[in-house]
């Protein structure tokens, strides 16, 4: 089917809000075996609104668009669709016992500027917002199908799930299938290299790169009806990639590493400098953590590492406090303290200031403690301090995948 | 000057990539005193390159092309470039130098496909691209300027700063500029009901609303020639919204809290539970935070609560673990553990699970100690776990910068 989006508003068009909208709609009409053709995005004017209509309506079977459907002034879409279509707009009874529902669900009751949104073109059949007062709509504009969703993603998403996935459905064949694989510590270039010929020549299945800092995402896709094609593509994929990959499809670095704590029944504890709280933060996004992540120490200050983690003050004295000793003393005395089986530090200089010609921005140090002993890593990372604190956080939540899985590997063999 | 964009990739077409290009170029070129008209997203296919070519060239006076230069076969927009403006590919020697004054600079030498990328069309200038091999170029057609860029961020910024934005300047008259009002602890209705008639009929200044969760900015949009109602615009709305507005433009939560605090002399330890190390990575993501932030504990287990704050294991076997009572507890704990001047807790329920009748689902407490004693607001937050998380993230945040705003008032006063 030939699918086109159209993005309504002018804070796109300013470079005030990423498009996100458009992007979700695209992965979804995928998943559901279509492909979005082209995507416009036109301004808060009707007279654009109207042109891109009729322009997508005069090249597509379907148009999904989003936004422009609010209570304000500059919410003019339902004005163009009722125009670019020829149906004039009248007052939708169904349309005003939703927002009269809604407005009896809601504190304060429904602002008057709000009947507006009740307005709707005589051809048009209402598409149920369950979650706002914008009402949604679907028209025929010179034999294409279009879709008028609001542009709140929460509830642009649960109408298009509900709704028009299910209207499309019906007109697709055929469909769309796509793994993708979430890798990290192996540069885009080396991956590359060892991924050559590793799709034969004349394959059906497409072969893509997204970086997403600071993992790199391969993403392969191709018809359905060569599924067995993709599976065996994924198949030669991870053998050259091994343990590179972290993640597949939805999974996630953090819900990767979730799993592995569960299954190994191993406890964790983290002793933070430089990253401040971010790997407790993403250990503790995971609904369920509490069944091994006993607890995190930010240790700032030089005294909270001496106070909490036992890191003699001559140590820091001697070495400094971003050093390899340092890293190792954070580790075991956070291990100690907690009394679990695993305990991860870091130690860094993230910049901008800090930094010396021995030990330049970008110096990390982590540690990894458990029952046998402790093991320090260092590395140097580029980039700003945002930068570099979030790929030591990557790093240091693999590096836990990576202890996890040669644990797991181990008393497999046993 | 009627400007438009183009981005070119399949991924944005699947859903797989979202288009920042589009956005950041669309800031800039507002910034830069012009606005783009409309955008289009095509996928790697040559046929719908020249097509969306011929299409913006025929109704724009300048193009700005991202996406579609790389080494590889999937790489199309130069040979569509070639096509829309009838302009043969030569092998270009300024390209070629490029290519290979970059090799040189990077280990490995250039891969034999990056030759591919010096074949640019006949008419076309070279645009230099100091941060990658992918040639820019710009080229004629239909008396409409079209600038080609990489798809890759940081390459497309640096050559939009040095190359696009210089060159359309001189074609520009004019200019537009803006100011970013951001907003926390106040629904979008309510804000908008307080700014009625804020700006009078017939203004040239815009005002637009831009949700961007857990904060909404307010955007206050017009041409430089009515800078000064600009101005005038802004103090009104900050009149109305006071405290509402904790930063300005560029600035965000936690570089405007970082300046408050570094002003303040006064230093900060926290103790996180729910939010397990969230709101000290945001804290420790400013430079220069070391000055006033001394410790975080991450007391996700009630001994950790325990042994690190002091919480009685009483108090919580009888209150539990996420009350009012440990929250205090938890904030003098660790004010008195770090000897901070302030110290602030969080304890909840994120869920999924762990909600009760009583306490359900997105139960917060947060807790503020200083030297006059300790404060506790609760809260009960809307969504899911992530969400709950980041609002409470941005709450804690946000009780901070009250906090040492009224000590600013106060001093002030004195």
């Amino acid at each position: 089917m030939r699918l086109s989006t159209l993005s309504i508003g002018d804070e796109l068009l300013c470079g005030e809000q990423l498009d996100s909208n458009a992007c979700h709609i695209a992965g979804r009409v995928y998943d559901a075996g279509s492909r979005v053709l082209r995507h416009l995005t036109v301004g808060d004017d009707e007279e654009s609104i109207v042109l891109a209509l009729r322009e997508l309506a005069s090249t597509s079977e379907a148009v999904i668009v989003t936004g422009g459907l609010g209570p304000t002034p500059d919410d003019l879409t339902t004005a163009a669709a009722s125009r670019a279509a020829g149906s004039e707009l009248e007052l939708s009874s169904e349309a005003l016992a939703h927002l009269s529902s809604f407005a009896a669900r809601i504190s304060g009751g429904l602002h008057p500027a709000n009947r507006r949104q009740a307005l709707l073109p005589k051809a048009a059949s209402l598409i149920p917002n369950p979650l706002g007062t914008a009402c949604g709509f679907t028209l025929e504009l010179s034999g294409c199908r279009l879709f008028f969703l609001p542009g709140v993603p929460a509830e642009m998403k649960r109408m298009l799930e509900d709704t028009v996935l299910p209207a499309l459905a019906g007109r697709e064949k055929g469909g769309g299938v796509r793994v993708t694989l979430k890798i990290f510590g192996i540069s885009e270039a080396a991956a590359a290299a060892r991924l050559e010929g590793c799709l034969p020549f004349g394959s059906p299945v497409e072969l893509a790169y997204c970086v997403k800092f600071p993992e790199i995402q391969l993403i392969l896709r191709c018809q359905a009806e060569h599924a067995g094609r993709l599976t065996a593509a994924a198949v030669a994929v991870r053998e050259r990639l091994g343990a590179y990959i972290f993640a597949q499809n939805d999974e996630t670095m953090d819900s990767v590493l979730c799993s592995l704590f569960k299954s190994s029944g191993l406890s964790l504890a983290l002793a933070e400098s430089c990253t401040g709280g971010m790997i407790a933060a993403r250990i503790t996004g995971q609904p369920g953590c509490s069944a091994y992540f006993l607890e995190g120490a930010v240790t700032y200050s030089n005294q909270a590492k001496t106070r909490l983690l036992q890191v003699p003050a001559e140590l820091i004295e001697a070495k400094g406090a971003v050093s390899l000793e340092v890293a190792r003393a954070m580790a075991i005395g956070a291990r100690r303290a907690a009394g679990s089986d695993l305990a991860l530090s870091v130690t860094g200089i993230a910049g901008p200031d800090g930094g010396t010609p021995d030990k330049p921005v970008g110096t990390v140090f982590l540690a990894l403690a458990d029952s046998f002993g402790c093991r320090v890593h260092s590395y140097s990372f580029p980039g700003d301090r945002s930068e570099v604190r979030s790929i030591t956080c990557f790093t240091a939540l693999d590096l836990l995948r990576r202890h996890l899985l040669a644990l797991h590997g181990a008393s497999s063999r046993d």
